[in-house]
């Protein structure tokens, strides 16, 4: 079962997503990162690989697009909060947008 | 050149997309509609179709997904306000959901 992390594992998972990029939502436990792209088939192309990988595990962003910029908040509505499977979305998503 | 549109285009163009679920946005020259699908995948493969259409008219939707919902707001910031592309972008989408 997905759980809410510990504080542990917020050390461990969420700390260095903050180091990329990524940063606490106000008033949510939830991560928010904003990924610029070089243009509007560069950011579409991008939305189209995270996608995947979300659908395949079953956790999906909530996410928002305007030309070249994506901005992306994950959290983990089962558990209202974050969960293993936003640290694993962020780290996928940093990948693909290297 | 792309122009903002006249009262009367307004009428020809913006208010047959008035009847199918495209509203005005309050306080913007901008209209908006809620699009629904079965699923995440279906979402975003309609993303990805009305991007490419986006693309190839130079004429890019300011747009927010959460799993199975696409948020659009279409509007033209060279002319400040609403242009015809808004209304060929916003009549493609509709086909396109369809």
């Amino acid at each position: 079962m997905t759980e809410k992390l510990s504080d542990t594992a917020r050390t461990t998972m969420i700390e260095p997503l903050l180091k990329e990029g990524w940063s606490m939502v106000e008033g949510r436990d939830a991560i928010t990162k904003e990924f610029k792209f070089a243009d509007f088939p560069d950011a579409l192309a991008w939305m189209v690989r995270a996608g995947v990988w979300a659908e395949k595990w079953n956790h999906h962003p909530e996410w928002s697009n305007v030309y070249n910029t994506v901005q992306v908040t994950l959290t983990t509505h089962d558990v209202d909060g974050l969960s293993t499977l936003d640290a694993k979305l962020a780290r996928k998503m940093d990948t693909l947008a290297h």
